[in-house]
């Protein structure tokens, strides 16, 4: 155990969506503290380009750089997707994204090794949750599917309306005509919509959600690199945000069901 | 007429929405040149809040400001609705927003005074177009809507889709309940949604489009202040971008109808 290992988690998102990140995170190690950074300002990423979305995530990294902060989780998919090695090349800090651990996921719990994927549009063109399962099982069928009216009906709160299954049967009948065994929920948004996920494939389709995954990893990784932090004292989560924080408040409640500190609003051109 | 006549009119918005306001002025005034701005890499606006609206707004002015322009169309509602007193503040160009002129038009539509509105979350929210029609007719009776999720529909390109549909129908029954006479499309994706609109709501409601409205408005402003364009060239329309300029210049299309030159890409930080 080091001095750093006190130090809290850095965690960034588009926007509210990483929460989920951060509840998986906090349930597996409630004495850790987070620093989440939502670009409420700028959210969605997921339909902007990859220069981009490159461009907000180093600068989310950089802010977070600032608070002294251990090790940076990148909760967005879409950022994971298309930042990483970026990010891995100019920041020495450890960064963790959700990607690979969905792909492993995906993986081993895969029978017929034909895998499916929902996520933004951006990180469907990105094509990162092929590769990484690519790499790891190269005989794996994939097939993708970019889901672009998810994350607005997650955000109108409209988890079991009737628009929202029909958008879901939508975007999902051409993955369940390919015969999937494993859906990856390629999204921070889409753990909220696991429920009518689940009555549209049925029984037999095994869901990997990338914000559970993503803290098992996160977790391995710390203990592993000697970071967890030592204690029982229930960690802090101190929300930052690029826009107003009272929104995010509201919000925030709907991703996370536990309280946070209040948000502070921050500007990151300054950093 | 003045040589400042010959300049550009300056165009923003959010994103492509705008468009449809480029579209009706070019078609009521062709021989104006155009520049228009997409501030692609931070759209929506209308989820945002008012201070960061309108801090987008003025760093969208400043830019088409220092292209040497005659004028600035605020061609966003959201933007419209929340920043224009700033804007008139900051910057010494004349500056038309869509919400005045669409409220006038609804009060010229109206037999029995009972408006609705449809718009963003941030534009309803504003009230900007409740308390328009109020200071040109007090006795008006103003109904809104916020619609989240058509910005998402329209730019799925989900023009006739059931899905729309039924968000549609949802969105306007509290409206129809209310016995409107007129329905304010507040939103500049909207325009795109009248046939599916008009269906919903039959042949007895009037339509106010706050992108035609505007576009009048602009027109008239510009002859009253001398800085109509002479000469009959056909204008040339230069759109800039925030994001990748490829997906816009895809998107423009649809929402344009006619070409324009190739999209360039700025980074208003910068300016």
């Amino acid at each position: 155990m080091t001095s750093t290992s006190r130090l809290p988690i850095g965690i960034f998102d588009s926007g509210v969506g990483g929460l989920t990140v951060v509840r998986q995170i906090h349930r597996l190690m409630p004495h850790e503290d987070v620093l989440y950074l939502g670009d409420t300002a700028r959210v969605p990423y997921g339909t902007k380009s990859p220069t981009t979305v490159i461009r907000f995530a180093c600068e989310d990294t950089r802010f977070l750089e600032r608070q002294k902060i251990k090790a940076v989780v990148v909760a967005c998919n879409t950022a994971s997707a298309w930042s990483l090695p970026t990010l891995e090349h100019h920041f020495s800090l450890p960064i963790y994204g959700v990607v690979v651990p969905g792909a492993e996921e995906a993986v081993r719990k895969t029978r017929q090794g034909r895998i499916g994927i929902i996520g933004t549009a951006a990180t469907i063109r990105s094509q990162a949750y092929v590769k990484a399962i690519h790499a790891l099982k190269p005989d794996a069928q994939v097939f993708v599917q970019s889901c672009p009216l998810l994350v607005p009906l997650v955000e109108e709160g409209w988890l079991h309306h009737a628009i929202t299954v029909a958008a879901l049967k939508e975007y999902l009948a051409p993955l369940l005509r390919k015969k999937i065994d494993v859906l990856i929920l390629g999204c921070t948004h889409y753990p909220l919509l696991k429920p009518a996920i689940r009555r549209l494939i049925g029984p037999g389709i095994r869901l990997v959600d990338s914000a559970e995954t993503c803290a098992r990893y996160v977790q391995r990784q710390l203990v592993l690199q000697a970071l967890a932090a030592p204690g029982n004292q229930r960690g802090r989560i101190q929300p930052f945000v690029t826009d107003e924080a009272e929104h995010f408040d509201k919000l925030a409640r709907r991703f996370l069901r536990s309280p946070t500190e209040r948000a502070w609003q921050v500007d990151l051109a300054s950093f």
